[in-house]
């Protein structure tokens, strides 16, 4: 539970003041360690040229800072018993962050090479950016952290996916200013309309106005003091300005000012909680934020070679970059982290002293190992109604149409309503587009912002989270899911490129966690890709794109998966499985429109199962192990059109031997050594044979399918259509003309490659050529599809003797 | 040149205020028209089932406001002889700005099959989002667009973009309140901080507030008023808040109080752009910004079948959907477009009627016909030095090293001063970083924002321009080639997929303006990527990411172009090609690492040229047809590992024909029938035998090789190393390691495949693993690569009988 405000806050007494100092200096002189020193952690030897690394790779201007607020974060920690996480945005970040974990002992508890002595110290200084150790950023191996500080932008996003649904929680999510000027985090600011005062924690937004970057100023430490604040208020919040460390000004005098100015806006936290959480007609509050104003690389070096270095861009990274052989430097290291009186800090053995490790927080309460920053340890299950209640009645195949989407969401419905805290939906603006109306029913919008009485389904309760932003939805559902909840994140499938870069981040960041034991594993990232490129009626070329996949699959076999389902049933197959997983990302395609359905749901059970097979149904080889051509379908609207082909081609050659393959899980087509889902060679032939041609309708860009097969056998035969950027703003079967992926030219394709098809071929080969003339031009003409192709229904295959 | 302040304007007389309001009216017509209408145009004859469109598809909803703001723009271009272009950032404005055309009689300048008459009407409303006709989208189709309409979030970018370096420019750039949730929208507002506002043209930013999304209100319009202006303060701009349309103001108020405002804002800019022209000390001006709050659909119908829909979302696309078929909504929509009393608005041939016409500037001031918006009419060329002057002297091969991005920054800094005021450089803080210091050195870093003392290279003035924010380089850069100019943008390799999807839409315009006869050519958009997967010693596995190509190929063949050049003579020849071309995106990807360099300056071209070729030197074929296996190799770090393990398989097995080939343009892999720049399978064959083992050390991830090559007869002896997904923060020799594509695993490779090495075949391969296993270890123990691995230089050839 949360506190009440507590009675006015006594200035700091002079203990607090000095152990908050020597947990600062302490974190600092670790950062520093960590960069430098291969040895002689404690300084007790003479530095030399031995005890300094061979390459000097690290940031330490943004270090001083992030360990000042965490020093002052512990005191209210212990003070208040909070339930706080530290988010890093500071890219640069990882020595102050191993630092902490480090100085708070969890770092010694998962890593037990690194022990918590001396002996720790040196092998915590060496494996820093060293082959074998530590990145020199926070990654998923710094403890207390669910924010990887490569790519910039996204601290924000992941501080408020981590507080929905948290309420006891508050995040600290410190900003970089170089951070802030990327796009994602500009609009993240915004992410507190859509914070439910009651029900989810609080995020604290600190901006570390610290003034650099690599090698410019930042652009918000070069703004009047009055326009920051203007559009700090004019993000919602309420900002808290404090500068310290300029003038010369003593670190106690700081550390007095900060720790006044935390305990008002904690204070204000609270009673803002207080207040939502007594009166549920409270409107949105202006959360506080904390704008940090300090000298990049504050303590460090003030000049070096004539050049001013603390409070410059030439803090950035490593101040003075040739230490190794260059005695003045060295010995302007020694003094520099000597200034921090290690002697004081650590005693015999290289301990922490006891009295500083008094403002560690104790167990979960230190934010190093808070388990929500290890959301595998705390989450829960979800709790999934029966798919095969949803089951679009198929019998026989063709004989019924259904919106997948549609009666996906019905069922996802369903799930949010029996999990009503631990399973959210994201999306830009497109749930119900993307025909997943039934989640907004059950569990409404949030919003936090005004609400008018037009509006349909917002509340501050809502459990589908819909911003105008991929980005904001990317990383909500990485910052929900981190910290151990469940939910997926439904798009346009042309705009997921949007995120493309984020979706590499949250991959690498999983393939990496597989190998840290004390990392338990989260529930996989979903994405349900709609509206996709073959029916952009509304939209055009601009919106045709599906190229995610390509870009997905280039990540660890391991870590990702990617889904076709050709119909409902088999949708919703898909998507139960995929909430079962953990630690992938699952990437399912799926149309939105009205379409022929072909599984009844215990087939569809058993496809999905295989992930690829054949068709019987469909089939007209009689099972034989050499039909005269394989026809392989993988998406919706291929899988239809390869049908109808069937269909042709079976009134035109009776006797032609067909087997249909259906794909659902892309990567069995790759092989088994490269995916764990790949089929052996020995499945692949089986089901594509080694000698006959196979024409693929797919669902993307048709190279995805021949860098996914071309180790077969029977790669040389196999002919792939699919999307080769061909498009327009026309009707859905003149996009499949465009691209040759339509009915006719799939037979075309299947009389250009078999042999012996008799005389008739000939003029079989002109009637699609024909049809397919005529079928442009009614369009033209009409602006409609000719009737006939989306009248098809599948007729069932003729008896066969 | 620009307008100072005229004196305080006068109201608006009636004829004017008429006028605007009869244009206007004309504006929602035509708007509604082309959604709706496949005949009948003016409704001379009553509406009937057949004159209404089968599909109706586009967005109203934004419209009204868009042409309410185009026709009052229009009176102040003809009043002050502005120099205006329009961009129109709500996504679905398509039909606002296509009616504007048509009005400006620009739409039948540039299209003859719509003509200015009843006729043109006819066709202009048919072929809107009609097959084979114009996208619902504003998109390169439509006269006076840089800006297409598909994805949200640019519209500002573009806008600053075009306003650089063209001083009597000014960008009206309206920004729909949906996209403004967009994050490079809401960091893309800072753009202002990179205006100088004496050699830059002006940006008014005019935000369309009109409250509602596909299905939500829109975040902007639902906070206070004072937070909006707040967060404009913020930004830097001056807002001005208009209200216009509601409760039942008579559009003659709203015209005149507009118009009042319009003057007052444009005032300002022309006393801001006078005072910073004539006082060069002055500080950064907090431009004028718009907020424009009008009802979504304003006037459209209040309701429909009971729910209202003027001023809410369901005003966003087609207001009544069913309308063919159905006779209320087919009155309704007869009588709302008979509101706009069309009889009024054009004459009897269906012209617009002359005294409404007068509100059209006249020629290229028609913001239809600005020619900056149709940027390749006035392009100049680049004056490109001599690269040839930078050539690093190179005799033998190997026996120099060199920084290649750091030799091609030379180069382009000899670029930048002499294209004064047509060519920039654009990068997220990283320009010095990829070793491009020499730009900075001759252009300066643009910044208008606080400069302090120990700032170097910011001016007002500056060349390079620099944010952190990927979104903001790329959108920048598309604008300033939209209009006309030439430029570059550095990023690291990593996080360039930050701008994927920019890319893609960058790439479909391109795409498109190939069918479109009156857009000229403009200046290819150039990447160099640099700080790549290979040299992430700093920063580890969240910086290694070489995908991008994998992403660009998937786009048409006749747009993009990849290039990997080896060394600096290579790059700088490329570097001058890509300056040279037009409508190309060229991706380049260079080292910046002190790298041996192999081709002198006239190999360098002759094999620039060819794209691909032998490298005689460095082959033991004596160029026989029949080498015993080819080494080939893309990108500067594989070249190198390459032509190592040429060195040890020479010394290993003297007699062994190794035919080396380097690939620079990586299109030339794949079939000439599948890109302008491919081989012919006779070529290919020639270069890579149809029957010898291959390996081939690429940059990237290994597949894409495979996909390129997967039709030629030599595919199955193709054997792929690359990046593979596995890194960490490690030494560069140990990442190729990681990778199996260092010098050791490549001779491994050739043992493993050609046959008749003799019997110490086994015994080198065990030393090459024996080598790989020392210098992991080494690496682990001292944190630096193995010095022999750095140290190895190519020794030539050794005499051969």
């Amino acid at each position: 539970m949360f506190r009440k405000p507590a009675t006015k806050q006594e200035p700091l007494d002079d203990t607090t003041v000095d152990r908050i100092d020597a947990w600062w200096r302490a974190a600092n002189y670790l950062s520093i360690g960590q960069i430098y020193l291969l040895d002689n952690p404690l300084l007790r030897e003479s530095l030399a040229a031995e005890h300094i690394k061979p390459r000097l790779l690290g940031h330490w201007g943004t270090c001083p800072g992030l360990n000042f607020l965490y020093a002052h974060l512990n005191r209210t920690i212990i003070e208040r018993d909070l339930d706080m996480m530290y988010v890093c945005g500071p890219g640069h970040g990882g020595p102050a962050m191993v630092a902490a974990a480090w100085l708070e002992g969890t770092y010694s508890e998962v890593y037990s090479h690194i022990g918590d002595d001396e002996s720790g110290l040196r092998a915590l200084f060496r494996q820093f950016s060293f082959p074998g150790g530590v990145p020199s950023h926070v990654a998923p191996e710094t403890p207390g952290s669910i924010h990887e500080g490569g790519e910039l932008g996204y601290a924000l996003s992941h501080a408020y996916g981590a507080a929905f649904d948290n309420p006891d929680l508050i995040v600290a999510a410190v900003i970089g200013d170089g951070e802030a000027e990327t796009g994602p985090l500009a609009t993240s600011w915004h992410s507190n309309k859509f914070l439910n005062p009651t029900t989810d924690g609080t995020v604290l937004p600190i901006l570390h106005l610290n003034g650099y970057k690599i090698a410019n100023p930042s652009l918000l430490a070069r703004i009047p003091r009055s326009e920051l604040e203007a559009l700090m208020t004019g993000y919602g919040h309420k900002p808290y300005w404090f500068e310290g460390g300029f003038n010369g000004e003593k670190p106690a005098d700081a550390h007095r000012r900060f720790a006044a100015l935390l305990d008002d806006v904690l204070d204000e936290i609270a009673t803002i909680r207080d207040e939502a959480r007594t009166d549920t007609t409270s409107t949105r509050p202006a959360w506080p934020m904390i704008v940090f104003k300090t000298p990049k690389g504050w303590t460090g070096p003030v000049e070096v070679d004539g050049s001013p270095v603390e409070d410059t861009w030439r803090s950035h990274q490593v101040p003075m970059s040739a230490v190794r052989g260059n005695e003045e430097h060295t010995g302007k290291l020694a003094d520099w982290m000597l200034s921090y009186r290690p002697e004081g800090l650590f005693d015999e053995e290289g301990r922490l002293r006891a009295e500083i490790a008094e403002l560690n927080p104790v167990g979960q309460r230190r934010m190093s190992a808070n388990p929500h920053a290890n959301g595998g340890l705390i989450s829960k299950d979800l709790r999934l109604p029966d798919f095969r209640a949803h089951a679009v009645e198929v019998s026989p195949p063709g004989s019924v149409n259904a919106e997948a989407t549609r009666v996906l969401g019905n069922w996802l419905g369903e799930v949010m309503e029996a999990n009503p805290d631990n399973f959210r939906v994201f999306g830009p603006d497109e749930t119900v587009s993307n025909r997943l109306a039934a989640t907004v029913d059950v569990g409404g919008k949030a919003w936090n912002a005004e609400i008018l009485p037009v509006d349909e389904h917002l509340s501050r309760d809502g459990r589908v989270v819909e911003m105008l932003s991929e980005h904001q939805c990317q990383g909500w559902l990485e910052g929900y899911l981190l910290t151990g909840r469940h939910g997926l994140f439904n798009s346009y499938e042309a705009f997921v490129h949007i995120v493309d870069s984020m979706f590499n981040q949250h991959a690498k960041w999983l393939k990496v966690t597989r190998n840290i034991p004390w990392r338990a594993p989260i529930a996989s990232l979903n994405y349900l890709l709609s509206s996709h490129v073959w029916r952009q009626d509304h939209n055009g070329f601009s919106h045709q794109d599906p190229g995610f996949i390509d870009h997905v699959v280039n990540k660890k076999a391991d870590i990702i998966r990617v889904y076709l389902p050709p119909d409902a049933n088999t949708l919703l197959s898909t998507y139960d499985h995929c909430l079962r997983t953990s630690n992938y990302v699952n990437v399912v395609v799926a149309g939105k429109q009205e379409q022929a359905q072909w599984l009844a749901m215990d087939e569809a059970i058993a496809h999905c199962t295989r992930g690829i097979g054949i068709w019987d149904w469909a089939s007209t080889d009689g099972g034989n192990v050499d039909p005269d051509v394989v026809l392989a379908c993988a998406g919706d609207v291929p899988t239809l059109e390869t049908l109808a082909a069937v269909d042709l081609l079976t009134q035109n050659f009776p006797d032609l031997s067909i087997r249909v393959v259906n794909v659902v899980d892309l990567m069995r087509l790759q092989d088994a050594k490269e995916h764990p889902h790949g089929l052996s060679d020995a499945e692949f032939d089986a089901l594509f044979t080694t000698d006959r041609p196979v024409v693929f309708a797919y669902h993307g860009y048709p190279w995805l399918i021949h860098r996914l097969t071309y180790r077969r056998t029977n790669h040389g035969n196999i002919h792939v259509r699919g999307y080769k950027e061909e498009g327009t703003t026309t009707t859905p079967f003149d996009m499949l003309m465009l691209n040759d992926l339509d009915r006719y030219h799939l037979v075309i394709d299947v009389i250009d490659r078999v042999g012996r098809l008799g005389r008739h071929a000939a003029g079989v080969r002109q009637n699609m050529v024909d049809s397919r003339l005529r079928a442009r031009q009614h369009t033209r003409e009409t602006g409609e599809d000719l009737p006939e192709v989306h009248d098809w229904t599948w007729p069932g295959l003729p008896a066969r003797d």
